[in-house]
């Protein structure tokens, strides 16, 4: 019952046949502090995306917007390694349970969800902790 | 700058403005734990659902393979009261926290999120915790 190497490229390719990819090929991942339980961001993955992550422990994602891989942090240095890969019981979404280095937020804040509707308003409930100008723009 | 009715309704319109709901009118979200951070389940919202959502404090989805609305635990119980209601950066995906009558997911379990790749593979890590027979089928 060893998890040697003969056996994990095996499994590997059965966890992506776990995995409800969309039309376009991706599917949701969440990333969530895994020491607070902040969720950070939700970004998309594709399947060389998850398979990237797996391999080097660091988080990967696709870029819509770019079209390409995402390695975050790559230009901005707000790196997310990971500690945990969690499926749901449907195979359509993915959790990321990270160590964020910085921010995770492109406006420079911890969490993407920085915005609360509150008292009938929606509230920014979160500072930014660094210039977004030190992130080189949209990068994250 | 009270928040008086007269406010509350334009600024509701505002709200669903900044959502970015996708081409079928949809947008993840995300049920997290008020008090434990734990991340329940992902399903979809469309712009009824988050009015109703906001309305009643009881959290209801957009059912796809249904088509219709779905009042998270109308056949099961396990209801979701609403805590507090987040926006991500980009507007397309919301957070919601919640308190978490009994389990959030169809199998039983607390969450959905009960597998997990560790060592090579993909385990179980969550108990099942209610007899799923007794949420009624997929009702979740």
């Amino acid at each position: 019952m060893g998890a040697d190497k003969q056996e994990t490229v095996p499994a590997l390719d059965q966890l992506i046949g776990e995995i409800h990819f969309d039309a376009a090929g991706l599917v949701p991942a969440i990333a969530q502090d895994e020491t607070t339980g902040e969720i950070l961001m939700v970004a998309w993955m594709n399947e060389a995306a998850i398979r990237e992550t797996l391999a080097s422990g660091r988080v990967c994602y696709w870029s819509r917007s770019r079209g390409r891989l995402w390695r975050k942090g790559e230009r901005s240095g707000q790196t997310q390694e990971l500690r945990d890969f969690l499926l749901d019981c449907d195979g359509d979404t993915v959790l990321l349970k990270v160590a964020q280095t910085g921010v995770a937020c492109h406006t420079g804040r911890r969490s993407c969800f920085f915005r609360a509707w509150r008292r009938g308003r929606l509230e920014t409930i979160a500072e930014v902790v660094v210039d977004p100008d030190e992130l080189y723009g949209n990068e994250g």
